[in-house]
């Protein structure tokens, strides 16, 4: 699958040689489309709104990267297609660095347009997951479980809209999008809805806020990103850089 | 129809025999579909998301499921194309049963990951469908029409875009997600808006609610999936499976 | 153009003999889709909905119908495509008798399922456009423009999604409905957002209300029909039954 | 690419002679389209729609002018294709002074429909960027980021999806618009969510309304067209009429 010009018909599935101006392009692409994405999202003052601008947010910021990219957008979404064997090793340690780095850019610029908002504020700064979000009485499994929930749908969403063929093309932006305003819409008042660790990372280096909790809701992410990726290896088969592939 | 490879335009229309891998493979999409649709649509707190988590989370898993199990994620589309003759009847018997133990399942995820929440807990428990959530002074009578105007629609809206053909190819998850979305932004004060057994039954089952009325949603389903299956006969014709069809 | 087969391109262009079964189905589906439009546009009771509502519950039906019979579902939009030269004399006459026959019984349908409702219940019955709905302060003038604005936004999206090619093939019914739920979001408070004269019809037959402002609703629509008709003439030409077609 | 037909890949890309008939009716699309997205965008009475009644109102009328003016609506987007050698120079003065004639006209019509409402009536104006929009302890400087982000975001969205190839077709208007959705719900609360100078110029002509301040939200709208032009052209290369072109 490698060197393939762009495919138009399934928008995860593209990628060139590392050292090209094509994959340059596309860490550019994960780096922006995090950034802008992690700080639209961080800065909602209106709890009507919260599933929506994130929801869309990611969906617009995966529309533009899709034909470059993919629009990962998700370490989780990128470490699940690397251990399914749709996504190279050293390319996806870099789209996740730079995920991550998009991610705390993404704060930076939380704590330099919003008013009052400065770095090291700790818990409760604009997009942090920490016990400020997390729901009164939820205790840290429930919370593990509600992460590995959300998370298992918007990569399930990926896979079968994306990644399998037929998908579902130029809807699947939309769709992804539209699993996490499903997700946030409900979820939210439980955990915040992360559902990416990107997003809980961002902050967290930028306000130190939500150390105690951060570990859980990545290892949910990780989980979730397993288990997507074996439910959709059973259903249709590992990708073609799996080693699976050769049983 | 049977035996076909997936159908990209028709996304209702594909199965396979009831002992072969595909078949195995759909009805496990239909149990994760209904689990999860059933959890998040539970567990919404607050009115403003209500329809709109219900919706696009029934939008979302039939994207998923589309090009495996045809997505239907509700007794009552099932039913309606079994007695059209669009789906046979051992598929349809085992798609009903693995949909309502997925609803089972989805509504013991609410019991384990609300605060609070506990199996047989009785009316007012999280998705259930009982006094509660029923609207004041709607007799059983009103409330047996809106289901059936409600469930009525969304079935129609199956078949003319996802079993006509011409259809409307990968819109159709979206379109039946958002009839969901308008019939909860009004009957879902009325009636709780189920629009679909399963989600009746899984939360009796768990919860113990809504014994008293449950059969009153049921039937409702049950009478809009025949009604929307003889328009649809009247206008396009009956299913390939149909006894009609030969006469 | 008439006697063709369905063209999935251009959902608003087809139509069959007056005589043919395709056509009787085409005006059930006028019938049916109005009907249950005009009764869930009616009940919504929280207004974070209504806009959401109305909008999707005629994007939805319009692509149940538009297969079959173009999914006009609004008598400005019927007038204004014969008026245009696409929809022949007859059917049309007969579409809008149908679809303010479908509004009457929409209407009833409301009576029927709203407790306290009942018919003759006259002005602030639901789904009424009367001086209870009007924004304070609008004079009849404003109102008038108001509804113009609207329906000729409406209109011209369908002409330009749905009857012009290239148009926008199966985004139609989604586009006209999301341009019902952008006037709506606004000018529902100050006119209660009509946008079609069956939507008015409707519960003035049954719950006669709105008497003294029904027709500066209905002149609107038909303004605006005609202005959205010059403006696609002028840009795409005339429709082929347009008596200016051969000047 | 000057002369072709209608392209109905890249809704984007269409233009023809500025003498042709063509060309003027791209003009009286873009003039109409900004008139009727500036009223409804400038009238909404209800904070919960004013994300989506902006956002919607942009994407059904860059659906209707799409495949005739290629629905940009926006200066700062006609600005952007312009230096990135997308749009000819004076096509783009032509579309530019007709979508600020349009959003004057937008404003007049906004000063008409609502009561109370009159011509230089100053701050405080329906639909005016002004110190009474503008979030408490903004700094000007944060106005100017916020309004950049967001408007890099939009134009982003239309190069990626409406002039890259493949691109995403006729999701186009919808992405662009979901974009302005996402903003607004987020930025709406600090800057207003303007991200289109005619936005801004409409109100203050006819209102003189936020004089003091207009410059730094057309300044911003003016660097983010920048900004996307540069990334794009990095990206995607510079389109046919750019002087880079030969180099």
């Amino acid at each position: 699958m490698g060197g393939h010009a762009v495919d138009s018909d399934t928008v995860f599935s593209n990628y060139q040689a590392v050292t090209s101006k094509t994959f340059v392009v596309s860490l550019m692409c994960e780096f922006i489309g995090v950034m802008v994405f992690t700080f639209l999202g961080s800065t909602v003052s209106d709890k009507v709104f919260g599933p929506w601008v994130n929801g869309l947010a990611l969906a617009i910021w995966i529309y533009t990267a899709a034909n470059i990219s993919g629009g990962h957008l998700n370490p989780a979404v990128t470490f699940s297609t690397l251990i399914c064997g749709f996504y190279p090793l050293i390319h996806s340690i870099l789209y996740i660095f730079l995920q991550i780095v998009g991610a705390i850019f993404g704060a930076l610029l939380v704590a330099a347009l919003i008013p009052d908002a400065h770095v090291s504020m700790g818990d409760g700064a604009p997009g942090c997951f920490d016990n400020t979000v997390i729901g009164k009485g939820l205790t840290h499994s429930q919370l593990f479980g509600w992460e590995v929930v959300m998370t298992f749908t918007l990569i399930s969403v990926v896979y079968a809209c994306g990644v399998a063929k037929p998908g579902h093309g130029s809807f699947t932006p939309l769709v992804v999008g539209l699993s996490l305003v499903a997700c946030a819409g409900t979820g939210g008042k439980w955990t915040g809805a992360a559902l990416n660790p990107a997003r809980v990372i961002g902050p967290l280096a930028v306000f130190k806020c939500g150390n105690n909790v951060a570990y859980i809701y990545i290892l949910a992410h990780l989980l979730a990103a397993v288990l997507a990726c074996s439910i959709f290896a059973f259903v249709s088969g590992w990708g073609p850089l799996s080693p699976f592939q050769s049983m």
